[in-house]
């Protein structure tokens, strides 16, 4: 199915689209630009919002990329977003999870999508646990 | 508002129970049981099958504890599970990740549950990407 | 917390909301209204709306009371609404489930917000199944 | 498109995939292994987790197995999982349940996928129901 | 993949089905059934249900029927409906919204899809409010 | 429940967390310093991402404010998200929607909670719309 817009030409003229772009290609090091920013820039605004926000966000920090990664396929999973699954398994490969890592990961995603049922099926109260600081 | 389900005591003497209940305390070497397997023991065959289950998830694979905490968090906040968020923000913390740190995790956490959207919003075709192994 | 909206009053003057309610009492056979109705009753439009359709699909048909009960469970227990998994579980159990049926309504209920998430996770094909009529 | 992992061969020599294949196939009492089983395998031991927990409560117990399935398909609809939508289809197609008594199965999903939202928009109390046992 | 059930044909004598059928041409103006409709007609019942339901709603009252088209994408957009978002995307480009207004919209979706997750993340009680009407 | 971080005090004296509550302030006109703000202060860059990014979002565009609040709310309510439905009922509120308006944005989103339901359950083909521009 095609998408719900015309994709943006990676040549597009628009010098917000244009420098967005230039941005991706330089920061994640590949050279052809990913579908959902293609859609994205057909609101540059928002375009420029997402990209720099994800660029603040998805670099080295307290946690590497890999357990950046890892989250966001966690949550792409809970969401049940195919390009997104896609994207970020493709991810965690690169960064080296094995086959057998990404089943670790997937079957800790799976146990807490039960575990979170059985916690609201029963409300049940939170244990009582140190006060945070 | 109480559980949905009288929670089981700590003593239970069903000998089925009280095995779980013997092996949640020395496992997570905690002397009270959290209320959520008090509540599953009122159907102990469930009980049971959740625990040996999460017993054989949650230890160090070829992921750490930290990072398998840290996707049980990112699955419990997409999912909005009040019991697990609590519990599971307590665990990261226990395990040496301060306010910056669940910072850090929750921006991931919170940037896919956009990125997730829009990539659906807009039926974006998966990028071809190098074939799996 | 209170409500977003003020509950409407058991005997609101309304005519359109009086017959609801009078309604509501005889077919539930209970004698006060459930707080969900008396929200929905801020604009009585909806509120003739939800219980028209609830009446006609809440009542045996190919299914029986209970099995339908106990899809409205699931469905709650999925979505995490606390109230409705509060007033369903109180359903079922009135319609005979005892804990341990309950444990079982929802050990099928965790096990595929598991099975789902590896489904997706994976991204399988669907397998080749007899065709539908 | 392709699942994330190269589905595993059927005649796959690992001894513990061997074991759960013959299993399912006894099983369930079919000659092809289903392509989720197939991408669970990529990691045995989460495949053994998921086969024996599925297994366990996949069967006749308080509850038949077309009310399970039933449930099955409630949860996979209300996660919106197209691969376990259509397999939990042809299952209560398989035990017995016609066009329109899959009607009344989704009718009752679809219901209480509104009144779920109704009662978390109006943020209502629940209502004061008999203490649990 | 094909359709879980066989879609009712838009011919089909049955004549509660060619009742709804012939409203949906009309009040939509258009001249081919959507499959959605045609799928619910395999029961007749739910199919009346629905459609009168929908007939009622979405009609211009306190609200545009621009902004009726805009919340149904925004609720389809969250639950990741692909039929429905292909749907509901093309409703509100008839009724003139462009590219920047849908991206405009979806820019919301996104925003309070990682609000709501923080919210939640991080349990914040409710601000005090002025009290409800 | 207190929430799982300590809240910022409205007068912390780091300069970025300053100088956002400032910003929140005077933009929103308002001196108290919602509480998910001083939530996400615990990690200040996060704070200003988030901020930056409503504010950027959130103003008159295509779409005027009560639209966008609206938006807002029916996210929230398809979330399930406590707080958020109860912030964005306050904000229509104000910005004039009455509880019958109200009651309508939430007609709509508990129609499409169904409706949604319904195309992923039966597995609905997409209907051919006319091409996008």
């Amino acid at each position: 199915m095609p998408a719900t817009v015309k994709l943006v030409d990676e040549n597009c003229p628009d010098p917000r689209v244009q420098a967005v772009f230039k941005d991706i290609k330089e920061t994640k090091n590949i050279d052809r630009i990913p579908n959902v920013w293609r859609a994205l820039a057909t609101y540059p605004e928002h375009l420029e919002l997402c990209w720099t926000r994800l660029k603040a966000i998805m670099r080295p920090g307290k946690l590497d990329m890999l357990t950046k990664e890892i989250i966001a396929l966690a949550v792409s999973v809970t969401n049940g977003c195919e390009y997104c699954i896609n994207s970020h398994t493709a991810a965690v490969k690169k960064l080296g999870l094995d086959n057998e890592g990404l089943g670790e990961v997937l079957a800790v995603v799976g146990l807490y999508n039960t575990m979170n049922r059985m916690a609201d099926a029963y409300q049940i109260e939170p244990d009582i646990l140190p006060p945070v600081e």
